[in-house]
């Protein structure tokens, strides 16, 4: 049996979620909550130790990191390729997949978190936000969590995110080659980039636009005509009945 | 025809440069001289625009990113493999090298960094250290140089990066799963961490210690009595003589 645990379709869970689709392979969603803070309870700290999604279990075993469960996925259900065949392309693949995890992902995370969090927290009194946040199993997310709450960053630090988040896209509108990234080939590469990129031209309208990354709006425009990315943007959360009746299971 | 660009052997140099050993791969060596800044001159940056090493060229073609050039290697250069056959064996092994990547080498780095760079660039004058520094390609690393040269960095990060060692280490020894950090089979996850840790259990040894971390330290042991790690370490920069030839001929 093939689980994923994930949240909402976007960053790293649209990650996850978008290859599985495109492989057309049967899974068993686990749609959490995460702004209400399903990922750090007990029964999924048991899943994945640092109480992060998406993790995908496979006949009873995790494996989690995004980025490592595409590997895993593509090397498993290797009916419809997402890697290039040969080593090299495999390598230019994974220079994108590592720019995502390492440099473009955590400078539209922060921003993303300080543009969110605090609105998302607010109904909670101060003493229920810190109770959920010592839960936490990694020392950096309870940071994360804390200091977005507080709008503790500075200026200085949102506007060096920015400057990494721009200088994201002007790599991309230089590296594309073809219509995918690599080119000919839709790769792990795509859909790295694309969890990032999501919503992006409405929301940082600013960085990603027609004038400063032509070439990149129209991969996007590809990228959102492709029937497997419509369907996982399509995914919704269970309903409340729905949620209540698997807590009772569990 | 392969070549490989690094610098001495230690940290992300070691992590390309053991596999090739382990293998018995024949490859040219250009062994460059970090603390002069030689991965900054045009000519290298002609090869790798981040003026980054380790950088591989594989019959003209650049694979940049140590993690990267040795899974390249591994599967180009297959018959003594250094990755689990199965899927979820390699997603184990990746989980440790992009852990390496994303959290042990950068808080490592900049410790060693912080230690390191103030006395090596201090027979240079402050015209002389930032027209060398303006010529670096990534933002990051002028940083990275100027505010450790500068003694920039306050105690309290020095003492975030030292945690963040210090749990490094602490997984490693709750992870270590037999003689090598996944069991039976020698491993890429190896040569990940065993590139962060060398000398270590020296300079380091309030960290890794035969007290607190007695199975990493038993794990080194046995790395350093491997035939292909003994020559790795033993690789000397070239000659001054060879070195000016070499130049020349540039």
């Amino acid at each position: 049996m093939l689980e994923l645990y994930h949240g909402s379709p976007a960053a790293n869970s649209l990650k996850a979620l978008l290859p599985l689709k495109e492989k057309g392979v049967q899974y068993v969603s686990h749609y959490m909550n995460l702004l209400e803070f399903e990922q750090h309870e007990p029964w999924f700290v048991k899943i994945n130790p640092n109480g992060q999604v998406p993790a995908l279990v496979h006949d009873g075993r995790t494996i989690t990191e995004s980025t490592v469960i595409n590997e895993y996925v593509d090397e498993t259900f290797a009916e419809v390729p997402l890697r290039p065949t040969d080593p090299y392309g495999r390598a230019q693949m994974r220079i994108w997949t590592k720019f995502v995890d390492e440099y473009f992902c955590p400078a539209l995370s922060f921003l993303g978190w300080h543009a969110m969090i605090w609105s998302a927290v607010k109904h909670l009194t101060p003493e229920e936000f810190e109770a959920r946040v010592a839960r936490i199993p990694l020392k950096e997310q309870r940071d994360k969590w804390r200091e977005s709450a507080a709008q503790a960053w500075t200026e200085e630090q949102l506007e060096d995110w920015r400057r990494r988040v721009r200088s994201s896209i002007e790599r991309m509108e230089q590296g594309l080659r073809g219509p995918w990234m690599l080119g000919e080939q839709f790769t792990l590469a795509d859909v790295s980039l694309f969890a990032m990129l999501i919503r992006m031209p409405e929301y940082y309208a600013d960085m990603v636009n027609d004038r400063d990354s032509p070439r990149v709006i129209e991969w996007y425009g590809r990228m959102m005509s492709r029937p497997a990315v419509k369907e996982t943007l399509a995914i919704r959360p269970p309903a409340d009945a729905e949620r209540s009746r698997r807590s009772v299971d569990r």
